[in-house]
């Protein structure tokens, strides 16, 4: 493995699983501090109870670098997230859908804490699950106006969904699984161009609210950079 | 089901398989002539001889809209594809991540035709069909520059990705899996920009030749405006 500047996560006391632990984490991941889907994947790893050990890479060429001949070989498209398998051969994946599903599929099952046995139930989880991954992308900054509505029809559908029969405030199956992970940091954008969810999609925010206690979720994101409301900042008039 | 207007894609002799046929067909899909996403699902439909009925749908909120509320039933996000199972109690799926992986592990099993029995295999397969899926939202094609040059950096990954050992041409497995045919409309955007595959990327041009050819591939992808180059045009220098 290319030797990259790595934190460990370390909890006390150690969980030994798989045959790793805190001190032997089975996983590495590859992130960025301003990249929601690798602190994702660290929020499942977490969940899901899997240790690993969490390398911020930087944009760019230089040390510890996305485009080095190093990184290259984790992941021929130069991005983040990645991971790398320990426990299973060494094994690389790369593209956060992928490496999500992998890791439920391996290492969820017979519990399905966050994944679900039928191919049905599986789909539900896809669906919301892949739209939050990438529907991020789509709503480009740069078109401030666009953005900002398109962010609203976006909370507008997810608090809908939330208030369903049977939900449990939860998007799919009435319970948690990794289609409300995805979500989670959708929240940092919301704030940066001015909606306040926890004024206009209650409903959304008390679901995001429950995510944050979670002590998986909190692990994972370590390290993310949530906004903080400053008194008497925002409104939505 | 709402009442849109459909096109039936009828073929010669009819198939029936899970007893129903091109006349009877199982499934609904909902798309766009513009919307690749929508003709890859198409295509793996095709591939695996389900029968379907397309339906072309519109932007917007007229006619055969998809911000409609009849659509917005099938896809609360009012965007293409969707499908409806009708051998499946007309389940909904939406997200063409979702719906490939839905179709491939309820109908490509055992045979694995476009799909694999392991988890890691189904990890290699995930990894490149999430990548083209969802990758083509990303370059937006107002940023021409950039828009080029991420289109040359993408081709080249693949053309290396083709060219390892073992891989027979394709993308992963040494056979041909969703993550190809999730790939094949990335060639309309690049005549689009000037680029032209088959003088820069000969690996990358014949294995689009070779999935043109699939009868599955064609039935899958008619209506779809793949562009035509004339007589002494484009050219890379």
């Amino acid at each position: 493995m290319p030797n990259f500047e790595s934190e460990s996560r370390s909890t006390t006391p150690a969980v030994t699983v798989n045959g790793f632990s805190d001190d032997n984490p089975q996983f590495t991941l590859y992130a960025h501090h301003t990249g929601p889907n690798g602190f994702k994947v660290a929020e499942v790893l977490s969940e899901l109870s899997l240790t690993y050990c969490f390398i911020q890479l930087e944009f760019g060429s230089g040390k510890n670098g996305m485009k080095t001949p190093d990184y290259e070989r984790i992941n021929p498209n130069g991005r983040i997230p990645a991971i790398v398998d320990h426990g299973n051969n060494d094994l690389i994946i790369w593209e956060s859908g992928a490496i999500i599903l992998y890791l439920v599929k391996k290492y969820d099952t017979p519990g399905y804490r966050l994944w679900a046995e039928s191919v049905e139930d599986q789909s539900k989880i896809e669906t919301w699950a892949m739209w939050f991954l990438h529907y991020h992308s789509e709503i480009v900054p740069s078109a401030q106006e666009r953005y900002i509505a398109e962010t609203r029809r976006v909370l507008a559908i997810v608090e809908k969904q939330l208030l369903q029969p049977g939900s449990n405030g939860w998007l799919v199956l009435g319970r948690i699984t990794v289609a409300d992970i995805a979500f989670l940091h959708w929240y940092l954008h919301t704030h940066r161009v001015g909606i306040y969810i926890e004024d206009e999609y209650p409903t959304v925010w008390g679901w995001i609210e429950k995510m944050k206690k979670r002590p998986g979720v909190q692990k994972g994101m370590k390290g993310a950079r949530f906004p903080v409301r400053e008194a008497g900042e925002g409104g939505t008039s």
